[in-house]
């Protein structure tokens, strides 16, 4: 039976979603305990995609096949008694033998919380604090040239010369919340570091060190050494997956 | 020169406020980040009062005495520099000579965050994961009897026979936010556990294992053992001080 398992967790303490010789990674953690309740048998699990190391989840997928007869239920519980604390499994259902985790995926949506108000400790791993004053309105206006088709080489890190950097991006926006600045943005798949290394440009517009019209010329330029820095991972959550 | 310095911390790592031999507390980070600013002299803190084991504080105050001369931004910024990512000073501020911070608090203002939905775990240490149901509106009619003056002895752990356990407590509400109950104490002081204590006995009631007019009777009977179990301290955040 093949399920589709959706899960969150906190990234803090581990490697990334992608299991890593010698790191403690998601992946690992959820494969050790998907073979407990396998029958001790080995159960890979296909995610939606990677998260990077201290990147979160609200709303991780993956699917794993189980040769054992459980419920769906007893499967979500099953699992959560053999994972740690900062992973969880929130849902588990059935599905077709040839459903695929990341090949169905339809859309992804991300959140990147940025603080400029006074730091709080209890939020320490969560968001990106920011001391810094930054012009808001010019980076509302820069997100838009994200919206849409686009060649997002200039924000991808460690992709290889002939990978197809073309995503689609649609929705971008920043919204205030008292202190917080967060941003949103839902796409159809996003490259490696797109999502820190787009929020990383936007705060270079909102220290006015570039203008917002020149996000277009880099997103046309494919040229990382353009953009900005990569935003730390901290900020990051995956906050819904859509198939 | 006598400063209050207002902190917030994370207490999920540290064995509570108060200094103990042997075991890693607020108050020894705070006196260690004071003395390295005051000219490497002992300088103690006296704090409002202190929070247990994995309580937090959003607005947490304390005086200390340092001799050297320092203006009140550079005093904030220095102690920063020397404390751990979980503790952070907001504020600190030149008092009177007599000033007290813990005589002279008019009001305490704490938050306990209980969780009826899926287990977050970005919020693991930070609120209590409740997985059964309960008569929010039967807690909420037993929450009234805490208001008021009253001898809180049936809730508090570990006083002392001789001691004055009669405190007042201001405001006492609970407020549902999606699948959170969230409860607020204000009081002019509050007994060892006796917040935690309170809800203990509020979860009870919800559970409707005592109808919320028991409450009464439970207070007057100034014995501990009628009372609910102490509820987790990752729930419990002092989150007010008013001078």
């Amino acid at each position: 039976m093949r399920f589709l398992i959706k899960f969150s967790y906190d990234g803090t303490h581990y490697a990334g979603f992608q299991r890593q010789k010698g790191k403690d990674t998601i992946q690992e953690r959820m494969e050790e305990a998907l073979k407990i309740v396998n029958n001790h048998q080995k159960t890979p699990i296909v995610a939606t995609g990677r998260t990077d190391k201290g990147v979160h989840a609200l709303s991780q997928y993956g699917h794993a096949d189980l040769s054992v007869k459980i419920t769906e239920k007893k499967l979500k519980r099953a699992l959560n008694s053999h994972l740690p604390d900062d992973i969880h499994v929130m849902e588990t259902k059935e599905v077709e033998k040839d459903f695929h985790a990341r090949y169905y995926v339809k859309k992804k949506e991300y959140q990147y919380v940025l603080n400029r108000g006074e730091y709080n400790p209890l939020e320490k791993n969560y968001v990106f604090q920011y001391n810094y004053s930054l012009n808001v309105e010019e980076m509302k206006k820069a997100i838009f040239y994200f919206l849409g088709e686009h060649d997002f080489r200039a924000f991808a890190t460690d992709n290889k010369e002939k990978e197809n950097c073309v995503r689609e991006i649609t929705k971008a926006q920043i919204k205030e919340k008292g202190e917080k600045l967060i941003f949103t943005f839902e796409g159809t798949g996003f490259l490696r570091y797109q999502v820190r290394n787009m929020v990383g440009l936007l705060i270079k517009v909102g220290e006015n060190k570039i203008k917002a019209e020149e996000v277009k010329s880099i997103l046309e330029s494919k040229d990382r050494t353009k953009s900005g820095k990569t935003a730390p991972a901290c900020g990051l959550t995956l906050v819904k997956v859509t198939y």
